[in-house]
């Protein structure tokens, strides 16, 4: 969670989400109440999240997305909008190279944000997400309204 | 949907959730969005999904992660619980045999929910899982695919 106010950027919190061995419906519900949470507390207004690349096995390709659509429904639930970004996007936004090396993100996440202490790898790999949005998605009016259905007069 | 009271099984509604070409988020929220409604139009107190089985390319199966994990999500954040079932276990339950054929299955749901009309192939393997989970589910006992009645017709 970062806090964009013209073109600077403060941290506000980090962390991640850990389930326990379990049943799944259980561990994504734990997902999104967590999220959920987060979401009331700190009232983003907009969401970032990491387009994952996937060259693993299919169990754990299965499991990730359907974490990743529990992330993505605490958002889209809270009326969020979700923007995507990949790795390479991530990278060239937040150290100026596409291949920039998983350490050398992580260096500038804690330059960028002005961090006294290293954050963990998961929460550094989102706050550089959050900073990519911020220097790129933000202001460019990327509203996707494909997909969406008018109901009642509202988009949902 | 589908109705148990004692050992008899009615149809009650069934459905698929179509979403359009677009981005992710929201097309997961249209998933999130129409469960949530049919959630809160019959008031289920179980739920069942089937385990999927993945021998499909890795972007298909992330993609297939993020929408079941969405519709997961649907169910859990109603507080309803969700049991999960292999193809295998639905089809030994349906048809009595776990190496059925699709059609099998489609013509048993047919019998056992005396429909007067063909559901949709996803519908029909929906209520073969609600079939699935009525029986063996609620702790029944299996059922028997031997020892139906006829009548006007129709397996009883």
């Amino acid at each position: 969670m970062i806090d964009k106010s013209e073109s600077n950027l403060t941290y506000v919190s980090s962390g991640s989400v850990k389930t326990l061995a379990g049943e799944l419906p259980s561990r994504l519900k734990l997902i999104l109440n967590n999220l959920s949470e987060v979401i009331a507390q700190y009232q983003p207004e907009h969401v970032a999240i990491e387009q994952v690349f996937v060259n693993i096995n299919p169990k754990t390709t299965l499991l990730l997305g359907q974490a990743r659509g529990a992330a993505i429904c605490a958002a889209v639930m809270n009326d969020l909008m979700v923007s995507e970004y990949t790795a390479l996007q991530i990278k060239q936004a937040v150290v100026g190279n596409g291949h920039a090396k998983k350490n050398q993100v992580q260096e500038m996440v804690v330059r960028l944000l002005r961090l006294t202490g290293s954050p963990s790898a998961d929460a550094a790999d989102a706050l550089a997400c959050a900073i990519c949005h911020a220097h790129g998605g933000l202001g460019l009016g990327r509203i996707a309204t494909t997909g969406y259905r008018m109901k009642r007069g509202r988009l949902v």
